[in-house]
């Protein structure tokens, strides 16, 4: 399948050309050229006009559990652990794999719409979750999120079905899925139980994802347990000489963010899910000053409320300089990498997040004839400062065209509103 | 003209009724009845259908400077010093009329597109200004902002225009405009100079709105010129003994904020603004315990950047959260006051703000029936956290409907784009 785009304006994400317009050339998956006229003798199956459209790499969310969307606006305004414990968690337990499926899909339905096309996924019932991204065509990573405050027997149980489903689904779908290894948090997983996790990833060859310093008060009690600091915790117990990425870490020392950088820990800053939760600020720019590497997240929609990568990216410039009074920290253009390319190297997917020929066509354009996206002054800023998941008009994932024109391709977004509104009523009854 | 809004739910922002449903009916200007049955002998002109939206109050900006729209992503991730001095002003001052009026319609438009129905605007050339707001349909508080750091007969030239543009378009465009008097800032305006506004605020009997402690800097420059901070400043010159609109006040000692709680003075909250400019974040917690109305803006979009009130709604719910580790500090409800009844009564409109009877007719109608809205939880959950200018459908101002399906009835979008980017064109070349 061969498709091009004609007379485009294409913001790259490649720094040595941020833009280029003319045509750009999709063959199967993968982007061959970007930019100037399709070769003479190449014929497109497709042509697709690109006038009144900036067509960009598609985001990269690092953190989220897309099943919780079912949760959206079930409790607010309440403090991370109470709204947890008392109202995530009991609600969780109750969920069916029906509810896993449509909350998954609700999740990937404002996903795709909103120009994500890539996303992390830590939950349970992964077989599912994995199942609606396949009939989606999106690309993920996905990990069975661990809990270990149980049996032995079930801690056992557990971890073997994290390996065995991070064994058979990673490279599926064409390659679109793959997988990490994920115990929960070092406050929700004993420390020999974690060493469990970092064996398995070292003989799977798999990264492993895990939260870590999301609240002031996990780290005082991580202290109290252990004598140690989450980094220094995780270091000791080996999670660090794996590739490793972790979400939150909003509470950090200076000498925290050294380890991290020299170990090559990544970090998905979920800027939305930690001011809601008043979890607090993470230090993001001491963490790019420090050379780690650090994407974006969203976190679920029940602690968000949306899946709006574009209000993540903008929280990620503005919430910084608002912060150290610094105008300069966190430019436009570093928040835009945070959500592509550094999103895409965050999760060790060297083929998409920009583009470039020989890249993944992993492609989502934006109506820039809106009027808050004019004048075109600068377009960079305009999708940092002003866009929204709603501008988002044609979403491609390895060359297939998953939104026409705002609509969906290969899900039903009729259907799974009705049955995700119908799944909470049931847990709600 | 009757207009019946059929099987429609109302989020009232009245707190003894917040939800209604049923038919919502209007007359002329006015709302007759929200929820139940409309009368039998009651007869509309048309009948809207309700179903699959959210209806509520126009969104209230207390706080922009419309023709800015034109310098949009022109100049980011600055100091508002350096912004203001070396970006903006020298391009406003090459501004003409045609910039005035194609920068503030475009900025009309986006904001009539997002559910904005009321707005304050601080500018020069305002009779331009109120003239594009007259062809829209929108309500509008309009003032001269004046710059005082010139000659005498500068100084009066730009207060007699000030006070002239008030008197004469105070209750215009059958009462949707009303007119404020706005000495820029303490900063840019002498102490005498602040002094006439005063008392043209008293001859006039209207209200003052200004410019205060946006920045550390601005406040320290305050003290070393005047001997005090701007709160005790313009308490001496008499500014808050007028009814007063604070625009930004991120910079409050304790004592600060006990004047005005006592002065009744209002404060237009920008977080956005204050953000990207890296001036702080206001203490809005301590202000509303303090009893200070507080209500939003955007501020202008060549600062935000774009005129989303949705985007400072949920801003100004989870900012203040994050940064004070409480979760609770302005809950979803009121930070959708702040955006729509405390907005009204910030600028003394008593008669819009909310749904009921006798109140205008200024409503906006959000279509829920979309992924990020499902399912329906907390619809005031879902308006402040994850909705966004998009999801407006319809708007009515004063009974009239300005946006319809999304289309602009009044005004014509595509001109206004067109003749906005060549202003700036022209601008810039």
């Amino acid at each position: 399948m061969r498709i091009r785009i004609k007379d485009g304006l294409y913001l790259t994400m490649d720094e040595q050309n941020l833009y280029a317009s003319g045509d750009l050339l999709i063959e199967d998956d993968r982007i061959i050229q970007v930019g100037g006229q399709a070769p003479e003798d190449w014929q497109a199956d497709e042509t697709i006009s690109g006038k009144g459209k900036l067509f960009m790499p598609g985001l990269v969310n690092t953190h989220g559990h897309t099943p919780m969307s079912l949760l959206r606006g079930y409790a607010d305004d309440l403090a991370l652990q109470v709204w947890l414990e008392d109202h995530m968690w009991p609600m969780e337990a109750k969920y069916t794999e029906q509810d896993v499926r449509y909350g998954s899909l609700l999740s990937i339905v404002e996903m795709i719409k909103g120009g994500t096309t890539t996303f992390v996924d830590m939950y349970d019932h992964t077989e599912v979750i994995a199942a609606a991204v396949e009939e989606s065509g999106m690309r993920a990573v996905l990990t069975r999120g661990v809990i270990g405050l149980c049996s032995k027997e079930e801690q056992q149980a557990k971890l073997q079905h994290a390996v065995n489903f991070a064994k058979e689904w990673h490279g599926k779908a064409d390659g679109r899925i793959t997988t990490m290894l994920s115990p929960h948090a070092p406050y929700t997983c004993p420390p020999d139980y974690i060493e469990q996790f970092v064996e398995a990833s070292r003989d799977l060859n798999l990264p492993i994802h895990t939260h870590m310093s999301e609240t002031i008060k996990e780290v005082e009690q991580n202290v109290k347990d252990y004598g140690a600091r989450p980094v220094e915790h995780l270091l000791k117990l080996g999670v660090f000489d794996r590739p490793c990425l972790l979400a939150h870490a909003v509470h950090l020392t200076d000498e925290e963010i050294s380890i991290l950088a020299e170990y090559d820990v990544r970090v998905s800053h979920n800027p939305g899910s930690n001011l809601k939760l008043a979890s607090g600020i993470a230090r993001v720019p001491e963490l790019l000053r420090a050379g780690v590497k650090v994407s974006l997240g969203t976190d679920s929609s029940a602690s968000n409320n949306n899946l709006d990568m574009f209000e993540e990216i903008r929280l990620a410039a503005l919430l910084h300089k608002g912060v150290t009074y610094d105008p300069t920290v966190v430019p436009a253009l570093t928040a835009l990498r945070m959500g592509t390319i550094a999103g895409a190297e965050s999760i060790w997917l060297d083929e998409v997040g920009l583009l470039k020929p020989g890249c993944k066509a992993d492609i989502i354009a934006i109506d820039i004839d809106q009027p808050h996206m004019i004048p075109h002054t600068d377009l960079v800023s305009h999708i940092v400062y002003s866009a929204s998941q709603h501008d988002v008009t044609d979403v491609w994932v390895d060359g297939r065209q998953l939104l026409k024109n705002r609509a969906l391709t290969t899900l039903d977004e009729e259907q799974i509103r009705w049955e995700a509104a119908r799944c909470f009523e049931r847990l709600n009854g």
